[in-house]
């Protein structure tokens, strides 16, 4: 299932997305005398709102499912979650792009914090202020946390993931490598564009072999594969949780594969009006455009 | 005016603390008919809380003071904010302690972030899993952020702080120099204590001048005065609200003064029921124990 958050008629709200139409899943419940969260990170956090959901789907009447459906023309989709607790991300996560920036590959996962200040969502502008110079996209899978976990092993790790989104891990390279810690070339405003939905992970088959490409004005960029993580998404979790409690809504960005604009030679920086494109297989499409000299 | 939150017969509030009582603002409001949020959170985020109470506080009578008044002893105090949006921590921010660690003074802030799920409020555990070897106290001024905050000129700067509190940098030194990043070991559950109380920005005549001592065991460890900050209150805060916007209820702890253990010769750790006690000038003490071997 495809979920998404949205905005119809200046009102915000979430649902399942189809090919052509987003179906509002707390109207669809309300019409079947159904209470849902009328927040989408609630019904992350809720324990039962997938088991509710199958649920609705399968009993509620057809008229009940064409009066909560509305053309996905008329929405436009927002960051899936909009506050998540932490944003979590992981540096040379990728084989590959460990390599290309010549560094060894890490014997646990190398991580750092975005503030929830950087989420924007589809097709909202990453807004480049002018003092920065070497702006980045880094296209990555990211990880949304469904329930409160904390020394999870490796085999249970699967049961704490609500789904999977994308996110452009976008980097001001100036700022991140200025002072050693990557914190702030990080967490400028606008720097971590989620979306477009979040696939529940049952609708993954296998989350560690899957297609991460990213293109700019439709050159493409990156083109990854899942296997070259060298922390898997189950390892990550497990060595995450060891030391800090994960939560739900929580997202963790597991890194990205080569081809970065730093990275290429010359390097190449984003600028005013590049439009960043990032598809991962089986969750969709996240398109950003840059905006600022 | 010094505001706390806490627990009383297992209910949370918030309100005045002086130094025999607790004052239950929300319900000397009540009793007042005038409506004040439940949540302290909000109350920080709220525009006009502070000449809200101003005016409750002139205008009650006796008896309702009374009735909302609680002795202290009978209070748990919590951290003051449970979720802050943002805890952004500041690196070599004490010309003393980049003098200790032998690294030159930055020209910009160095920052980190740390996840809401450090948090823990005045006596309660610093948790040091058995593989952290090298835990460490860092005793700093923190401030609370009033009001949405952007490219803010270090003038406006003080408009925007809602008060200030203490913070306990806890850091596993092993862990936050293994990869260069030093979120990780920064970012372990209770690995951020916070209180007493948050003071109000306006009770604190210079907060470029105030003391700040810590001890571990009684042995004073930090003796600090907040005009050897490399970037003080104002200046932290126009470098910040560059990139990021800062919310009501974040809290940026302003980096800490000579004196860590890992700076002393021979190097020195916390273990088992060591207590670290930390006291800033005008606001108060800070007092926690650690837990695990």
């Amino acid at each position: 299932m495809k979920l998404v958050r949205y905005l119809y008629n200046n009102e915000e709200s979430y649902g399942v997305l189809t090919k052509q139409t987003v179906l509002c899943l707390p109207l669809l419940a309300n019409l079947s005398k159904i209470n849902f969260p009328q927040e989408f990170s609630d019904f992350i956090a809720a324990a039962d709102s997938l088991n509710k959901t199958g649920k609705l789907l399968n009993t509620a009447p057809l008229s009940y499912f064409k009066a909560a459906s509305i053309p996905l023309g008329d929405v436009s989709l927002l960051a899936p979650i909009r506050f998540p607790p932490k944003i979590i991300g992981l540096g040379w996560n990728y084989l590959d792009h460990a390599t290309e920036v010549k560094i060894k590959v890490p014997k646990e996962p190398v991580i750092f914090i975005k503030p929830r200040t950087t989420i924007i969502g589809p097709r909202q502008k990453i807004v480049k202020p002018p003092f920065v110079k070497e702006l980045d996209y880094e296209g990555e899978l990211a990880v949304v946390i469904g329930k409160t976990a904390k020394n999870v092993s490796v085999n249970e790790a699967e049961q704490y993931i609500f789904g999977y989104t994308i996110l452009n891990d976008v980097s001001a390279r100036d700022f991140q490598f200025k002072d050693g810690q990557w914190t702030k070339g990080k967490s400028f405003d606008t720097f971590a564009p989620t979306g477009p939905c979040i696939v529940t992970h049952d609708e993954i088959p296998d989350v560690n072999n899957i297609r991460i490409r990213t293109w700019v004005n439709g050159e493409l960029r990156q083109n990854g594969i899942t296997k070259d993580m060298v922390f898997n998404v189950n390892q990550i979790i497990y060595h995450l949780s060891r030391f800090m409690t994960l939560e739900p809504c929580d997202i963790i960005a597991t890194g990205t594969p080569s081809g970065v604009g730093m990275a290429m030679q010359p390097q190449r920086w984003l600028k005013d009006g590049d439009v960043v494109r990032i598809e991962i297989e089986g969750i969709g499409v996240l398109e950003n455009t840059v905006e600022g000299n």
